[in-house]
């Protein structure tokens, strides 16, 4: 079989979600480092490897992936991972689904576009965006309202019994809050869960890179 | 059986194409009508029915999703719909999938949200958002770029040869930038698709109240 190549950045949420699962899934993969931050998404070489010219990129053999939920389900079936990640059951699947759809507009937006605009908002529209900084902010309350409510009556986000798919890229995004010294104080069963989350091998693993530049990285 | 209901405005793209797959199935859906425009969505009494307070929402038995895509895949798979839809090889629902997640922060920022901006946004924000319409016409112009690219070389927006999910929701989405008189001239791929995809019956069925009323939304 083919190798996995992954073309990623580990100060990126979703390339660290795409890489956690290549950890659990105890593949070797060929990893390719480009930093967003650099502008190497934007390099004209890039293109050809990338159609979006976004991290995470994976090729497969023929296939093209550069969406990371769609790299991480793909990788989940393709090497037969734990049914609790990506349940094969229609409704724990409707339910991890809806957690995946709803994580773009509303958790990503709030944390992910939030510390973008800030971090690399200067550099890519020549200065940090105030309206989108209003939305994010208005987003991310939303977001983890709706989380906390969702971790009243379940054990996960995505309102199953397991730790699934959900669980790891929700956590990969709000973990990026802390280069903005953001708590959860508000947010006690969230806590709880974000807590938890952190604790998996692999994921700890996937944001030594992360942890250790964070002093660095603070806005 | 117990019976599917459907929380929908048909002026909302992400429910119309939630209605176009209800009438695909043949399924009898109870329809609850509920208008973004006139803030139905954020009564009290609505958050006791959608989670998020959003359309479209889905009821069924126990279950409740309120993400137009988690929606739809778990009618597809429920009801099951034929294999092009949402197809069972993996190779191919990964290509599904990665369109159905690139969706959401390129196409639907672009078109969706741009239109609610000018649309809705004196209304909801007191004014239209500069920054935002700035993102948005950047969002739309790239996407309708990768659209374009990948609709030389494959018949259909989600990488496939058989009219998939990523069709629909797709054309549910920039029928929308009719509001605002935008045409395609400048992507003859995506003009011969969009034609196409708009002569499916059940898509000309739940389109028929949004161009009966067209005239009054132009923007």
């Amino acid at each position: 079989m083919e190798s996995v190549v992954i073309y990623a950045d580990y100060l990126s949420q979703p390339c660290r979600a795409v890489l956690i699962f290549c950890e659990i899934a105890k593949i070797s993969y060929k990893f390719h480092e480009v930093r967003v931050i650099k502008k190497q998404t934007l390099r004209d070489e890039y293109a050809k490897v990338s159609p979006s010219r976004t991290v995470p990129t994976m090729i497969h053999g023929d296939l093209i992936l550069y969406e990371s939920h769609a790299i991480i389900i793909y990788l989940i079936e393709k090497f037969k991972l734990k049914d609790n990640w990506y349940p094969n059951d229609i409704i724990k699947r409707a339910l991890v689904n809806n957690y995946l759809h709803w994580h773009h507009m509303n958790l990503r937006l709030g944390c992910g576009w939030y510390v973008f605009n800030r971090w690399a908002g200067p550099m890519f529209y020549g200065g940090i965006l105030k309206d989108l900084d209003v939305i994010c902010n208005e987003r991310r309350e939303d977001a983890f309202q709706v989380l906390e409510r969702i971790l009243e009556k379940h054990k996960f986000v995505g309102r199953t019994d397991e730790v699934s798919v959900a669980d790891i890229v929700c956590y990969c995004e709000i973990v990026q809050m802390l280069m903005v010294d953001i708590d959860l104080k508000g947010y006690p069963q969230l806590q709880i869960w974000f807590d938890g989350i952190g604790r998996i091998p692999e994921v700890q693993k996937v944001h030594k890179t992360f942890f250790r530049l964070l002093p660095r990285l603070k806005l």
